[in-house]
């Protein structure tokens, strides 16, 4: 069927990108070692701390947000590291494969992926661990597999209440930018991010946010790396610029989108999508349907997962969609 | 000083993007789960075997060049395996570092910066490995720091000379698409390249082209590894898809690109860039200056390196050219 | 109120320009004397002559669709010269204001603007008009401000059956490209046209295509006139150039418009407007209201009037439409 | 032969479109009569005011420069009424074609196309007019075809030496925004101008800046009119509407377009076009050609015609310029 008009992405990501970024994106790349990058090297390092709502170190990667995944672990641990994650949902899933093909012990705390993480059940394991042979925590803060947002406040007093030195690691892949999220206050070691969704970029970007006990901890971790070495980062950093040629054009529209995202007020963002959220309930609801997520507390404001009824088939309904 | 009119980089790389490209790139993100994006995905894979010149693998990384880089690496060795590396200038020698970085053994055959690889002296230190240690031999195709393009073919022939199974992995990251190369002509097993240079794209994609031995190695390379794993990529690879999501408007570019060079005609485009090296070779010696390169047979076609003459200051020519 | 998103137009026109035309649009301006400019000027206007369905003269002008209504007068009529034409709406009411300002004599044939032109209340007039004192018939094919598409078929057979010799003049400017027109098969003798509806171009290019007859009729008629005179058109346009100075970069936004109308083909582009039309009107008589136009066989195709209800207010209403 | 690469215009206009300017002019089309649309019109007839250094009227026409020729005459003048133009090369004979056209009788100065037009001949061709048939005195700023700048502020010394009525026109078509320029205090009534050169621009949009007195004599021009009629544009303008579609995108670039001319500041960039256009001339010089302008205070900054040399073939030149 021939289609007319503007195609709409009808998935959780990667989102619409304004034209405003697309046509940032497009000018000629420049010097990367040169005067003006340094400008937008400090510019975008100085933005991303702001969405992040840290005073700390940022970090840019060009690649996907799966290679900040491999960051925040590579940098902090040692091989053979334990690490507790939380089972939400496939995203959760990914990152703990992931953990295990780098030569990590991550251990599952299961899940029913209908809700965001237990704060209960990290506590209790982190209390049993009084080896500390746990070194990280990590949570998925936005599951996009199923539209369940976890309450990282919480997660972090479960670690202070069983008063465990892991380091507490947050992907906020889908959420940063889009769900109130703060790094510092929540006293997070380690935010991983990436372009393709609240911070409306093409995929290509990712990013950490590192609290000064995760970046003490990448000084002792012995782990080899290279690409996605965060000391190595530093000392160009400093002055807006990168240890290897970063993707100037990607970081052209994300100047633009943090200069949207600060003109709109982030809170105001925010608003918006709890607002977009809780109508998308109530339309699921008044049609009859089920919402994904059971726990109200987690319903995600940017996200939301229906069932679908029993006698129907979710592969011809997308296929409907694709197709209309 | 206020500057008008349109920037011109004057660098070797990241060199000119084509506003074809860029007009390409600035479409909508499309979803890379969907028909359409198995397309282009299919496009680009067989498009850059096209440019390579190979009919096996190629791998397609969202990142820069230095990342293709790791990932010749650690798909195909093991922690404590030496690497033999030829020093042909300022690239050789990061190639070295990240090496070393990853916990491999590289050892250098020396050079000084002002020819190419010598196929000789690789050929001698490989007959006297008898024990196999040495598991690879890296050498760059072009020095971007130099002006030296070394003889690929010859080396291949020096790792035949000497009966030597190590793989061999060349850098084209400055020369893929702009001077004449060929994977599978000339035995290479991994070949490394970015998106900036010849393919006339910003910074953001790197590739491997994988020789069938190159990816036997990789089944039993004991080096942990996940965002660079060349197995995990074939399976999604084989339908167009990518095993995460890939920088989808750099690939849109890409494609852009690689029509553009083959409507040129790749054989065309060498000569260009040839007879544009031999000019600027005859205005540098018109000029009673030196050209770096000691060596004709390894002249660069994209890149003359030039001596600054005594009693003149680099630093202060540099600054008149970026103000002026 | 701060908006987010993708701004859509909500008006009759201009209607939105597609991503294709917008980057066609922004390429570099070519020199307009030059052979790559003859290509591209023959290419639209044999383009147009196609979308038109004429084997005759096209005209473009750089100018909105005003200046081709102004061309279509001051070409073939002479001072004092008198014209019928048929008030079918706004837009019919302004070209009657710009045919008695340029110094001609129009007459309307009065209407309610609930429905297209009338056939039969033309040919009354004409022929009474024994002594051929009209020199034109002008009728608006679609009348943006109420919905109405006019029956240009049954005009021609009007003019016919009263055996008149007056040139039949068509405004088009918002059914071009959209709604079914046939310049030659109806005996349109000229067609006005725009740039910024069907054409889904910005504003800024106007149209004519001109019958022999109305060619004719242009070599004596006396009415001085430069910038829209059709003879200093020909030679020139011959070749793809133009007599002056051509708006370049929106000629490429016509190239792109008219190949993306044949891709999808002008039948199927037409399909599918009626069934826009019908679904627009359904939804109208199932929210109970009224739509404008009362005759069925008129109904447009491409825009909807729908009568606000006794009580509400039409400009309250075009408030939330803009602020929400 | 196949080019690769960016192509520049060789030509004297229209220009190289900043990529600036193409940005900006592909966003997607806003509603004209909406409150966005307020804002850019006002923006753009306040920025037009700026340039022309002018307190009074501007008027901006969807077409090109030709089509502000024709506006300056139909507005001002009434059929039959007498004009002096003054005879500096091609552009000046194509207006005095086009006042012909426009049934007005031309009278010409007769120039040798070597320099700019004559104040004294202008004065003395007055003062023998003591009728005051003479209605306007039309002059071009810049000649395209010669490289010739004629005083302006002499030519109004000359009408007030005469003490004569007439009206100063001034085409600077090829000058704004490029070569000083100043519509009040040299007096000049009409000054006409196009988008493609100083303006950095696509062609597609022409100006006209109007004295108070030409503001007059429109009131009373008899000359039919009705697409260039200052009167209908002087009400809508006020609120920064027009009433007709206004070339909207071409709009977008014009806003962009004044905005870099005055973040540049006008001065400077008329200094930078003055030490451009000494240098062409100073290069002409040492190659022993003939610049075609004989009088110095005449040259232009923005352009140099040469003489090609006896025994050469311009035509031969002109292909070789276009092919390489």
């Amino acid at each position: 069927m021939a289609q007319a008009g503007r195609h709409f992405l009808q998935i959780p990501g990667p989102t619409n990108v304004p034209d405003r970024v697309l046509r940032a994106m497009d000018h000629p790349t420049m010097d990367h070692r040169g005067p003006r990058f340094a400008e937008l090297g400090q510019r975008v390092l100085k933005g991303m701390a702001g969405i992040f709502k840290t005073s700390g170190r940022v970090v840019i990667f060009p690649s996907s947000g799966t290679g900040a995944w491999e960051a925040a672990l590579v940098n902090t641990l040692s091989p053979g590291d334990r690490v507790l994650m939380a089972e939400t949902g496939h995203f959760a899933t990914l990152w703990r494969e992931l953990a295990e093909r780098l030569g990590y012990l991550p251990e599952f705390i299961p899940g029913d992926w209908r809700r965001g993480a237990d704060p209960d059940a990290v506590e209790d394991r982190l209390r049993v661990d009084s080896a500390g042979a746990i070194k990280a925590v990590c949570v998925v803060h936005n599951e996009t597999s199923t539209g369940s947002t976890s309450r990282i406040d919480e997660i972090r007093r479960a670690l202070d209440a069983a008063g465990h030195p892991a380091l507490l690691m947050v992907d906020t892949i889908s959420s940063l930018g889009s769900i109130d999220y703060r790094h510092d206050d929540w006293g997070v070691d380690v935010t991983v991010a990436g372009s393709q969704k609240g911070l409306m970029l093409p995929p290509g970007l990712s990013f950490n946010a590192v609290s000064d006990k995760a970046m003490e901890a990448s000084r002792s971790a012995q782990t080899a790396r290279s690409y996605w070495d965060w000391q190595a980062m530093s000392g160009p950093n400093e002055t807006g610029f990168f240890p290897y040629t970063p993707a100037t054009n990607l970081l052209y529209g994300l100047a633009e989108a943090i200069d949207m995202l600060n003109e709109a007020g982030l809170e105001n963002v925010f608003a918006r999508h709890d607002r977009h959220g809780a109508a998308t309930r109530a339309a699921v609801e008044a049609w009859g349907l089920e919402v994904l997520c059971q726990e109200p507390r987690h319903y995600s404001s940017v996200l939301t997962a229906v069932l679908m009824p029993q006698g129907h088939d979710a592969d011809a309904f997308r296929r409907v969609v694709l197709e209309r």
